[in-house]
């Protein structure tokens, strides 16, 4: 590397090998046109706050700021306030986590606890395993420390425990290093599965055979519509998983609140991390959930959730039965997501900006692959937009697969140049998506 | 690096080699010690939010959550909301820079900025070129990736360019490879001295000269107590500096909202960052933020942490003179910190037991050297306690020093065993420390 700079960028030499990594999400150009009001964004994973009432949040601020404001305003401590940590206890015991409040590490949302334990255990080159596919922002993350993703597939199930046992012998023959499993056993993002109990067993029995850590990402694990899943795999074994939370899904995203449940040699680790990276998470956003938890009805609160979320989620399943019933796609029973496999023929990505031209978008599947897989897959999210907007939103992109579908036939049989197809009718923007 | 753990840590070989580099500062373990009521802490930086009048706070939050509570509880942008950006320009005014609100990155506290240009730039083994002494938890961040601190000078004029010349000299030299100056030109923490605006210019031509980027820290320049210091070396140099603002200092730290001002080509590099770090940062406290900045007269109440912090500063001073009056400090025109120089055969870190049984806690220098520099070094903090706790912490201190002066004194002439001194009058606690 050389510190010459070029005409764009003058410091374009000076950057570190690993900001090479550092490449804008499909995700993230999404959220810009997901944010047009005419769009039915069935893109984003943004949960629906609007379903919280809102004296509840300002009720406890204004106790905040009236017992504790100076306390709440002031730096905290790098290991996060312990009210709340106790709080997080009560949340995890509802899937079966038993652990201490030693052993949590509050964190600037659970986005920030997947870059402090990326920064604590990749050297370039480290293996990360993680599901095909897999949330993207936590590939991200891997990525920008240089780690090499190698994805083990999934079915309706999850993980398959087969796979992970063969893909572990291969990458170890090859010399590789192998740090952590990144999972999102359940109401899976993007895939919306959730892992079976056995497998759940298996694939902590094969990790821990091979000394390898569960990086345990949950988000989502609260929000169930037909019943409740599983446990958490840290339900059942404590040394070897990290296990991530958030109050993002739960209660909202805004605070920037989440944790971290990990061994207490790699907890004394992440508090360190913690504070080099920010000090201490704001005290003000941990008071304010913390008084939250301690006077609202908060487990009435994610059933009110759940109730959104299910009805959202059923709209979405109906509207593909009837609008798209030669696809097929998984049928989630909580979280935020469906994903839905087109036929082989079409390209996800680059139908884009055609369903965007027919003011609806997704997230391509290939934004879940580090490797160029799911070409012919897509995530819809079911959690922003209401019922109504949801059916709407799968009539169009049905008129566009549906287009696409008519165009390369066309093409396949007869036509050497584009067909010009007549423009869409538009639909009356809707005033507001929420 | 092995697989293999150990008894303390079964992960102890899967660490990266970087987490090496993480270990607890020794302000860590200063902050328990700082938060027993009974100690008078000259040690910790936190800010004395009670000058801060609480129903502004509350009544801008209300006002969040009436006008706009659906979008401040939502994910935001990864580099963050454009009210809010619009307004830290008026801030930076201040201090003579002009910029664009695109170039801004709002982050988790200006120590999140620190962290993200950190991962951005800096490669094992690269030069970081830091005042001596510099701030612990900057050196912390640099170390976790595995920079090569170097320290550059300074004397009560801040840092010296010609110490700086002959050290990239050296450095080049030796092969090494420079990225950047890190300095905290105004209010110096720990030293408390500023830079003048000649060697700022001079600064900046060197870094010019050897294509070294300036990372500005500059958390304290608003607070002066006698006249504006010359202003921000960003606002001569747009093209070499990156500059690092907060709210904590003028506001208050509990938020966790900073920023960055960053040439452009590097500005988009540090939301792709951001965004791999935290999704967004909380759109909660930028929106509170915002509000604040919109409604209430926020230079009047700069002006009135002046007017706490002039005051004590000046009985740190005054104390200092009346208590220690053989020893030298350097004498700040604002914020937080005075650097104070013991007798050569002193050792603060050793002696911090000895004060904290006195019930006053101070920095040892050696915390703000990387190279073990400082032994005889202590930073005063005088920002948190009142004018009449900072003297009797003061009083104690000499107490401690005199007390340390004579037993070196005695043990040098006569004595060959440890004397045996009678227990120290205890002071009465003080109920609360402001």
């Amino acid at each position: 590397m050389t510190n010459q700079g070029n005409n764009l960028d003058k410091w374009y030499g000076h950057y570190a090998d690993r900001t090479g990594g550092l490449a804008a999400s499909e995700v993230r150009a999404l959220f810009a046109v997901a944010s047009r009001p005419e769009v039915v964004s069935l893109a984003g994973g943004m949960p629906y706050v609007s379903a919280l009432p809102q004296d509840l949040v300002t009720s406890a601020m204004e106790r905040v700021m009236r017992d504790n404001g100076p306390v709440a305003l002031q730096y905290g401590s790098g290991q996060g306030m312990p009210a709340l940590r106790e709080h997080i206890l009560e949340v995890m015991a509802l899937e079966g986590i038993r652990g201490s409040v030693d052993d949590i590490v509050v964190t600037t949302g659970s986005q920030h606890a997947l870059e402090l334990v990326t920064k604590l255990f990749i050297n370039p080159g480290d293996v990360v395993l993680a599901e095909g596919p897999s949330y993207v922002t936590a590939m991200v993350v891997f990525k920008s420390f240089q780690a090499d993703i190698q994805h083990v597939p999934m079915d309706d199930y999850g993980l398959i425990p087969e796979a992970l046992r063969e893909h572990i012998a291969r990458l170890r023959a090859d010399g590789k290093t192998l740090k952590f499993l990144y999972t999102v056993p359940t109401f899976s993002n993007p895939a919306g599965v959730t892992l079976t109990w056995e497998r759940r067993l298996e694939i902590l029995e094969i990790c821990r055979a091979n000394n390898i850590l569960v990086l345990e990402d949950n988000p989502y694990g609260l929000l169930y519509f037909d019943g409740q899943p599983p446990h958490a795999m840290r339900s059942v074994e404590e040394e070897g998983v990290i296990y991530l939370g958030t109050f993002s899904k739960t209660l909202a995203p805004g605070f920037r609140v989440g944790w971290v449940l990990a061994p207490h040699a790699i907890r004394e680790k992440l508090i360190l991390a913690n504070e080099a990276a920010v000090l201490s998470p704001s005290s003000f956003t941990q008071h304010v959930i913390a008084e939250y938890l301690s006077t609202a009805d908060w487990k009435a609160q994610i059933d009110t959730f759940r109730g959104v979320y299910r009805e959202r989620r059923d709209a979405m399943l109906t509207a593909l039965d009837d609008y798209l019933p030669d696809l097929s796609w998984t049928h989630p029973t909580g979280g935020f997501y469906v994903w839905v496999t087109l036929p082989d023929n079409l390209d996800s990505k680059s139908m884009l900006p055609r369903a965007v031209k027919e003011l609806v978008a997704y997230t391509p599947g290939t934004a879940f692959y580090a490797d160029g897989g799911g070409r012919n897959k897509m995530r819809l999210a079911f959690c922003y937009p209401t019922p109504d907007f949801i059916r709407e939103g799968i009539r169009r992109l049905s008129t566009v697969i549906n287009g696409e579908l008519e165009l390369l036939s066309t093409f396949s049989q007869t036509a050497p140049l584009p067909v010009v197809r007549p423009e869409p009718t538009m639909i009356n923007p809707p005033a507001n998506l929420g």
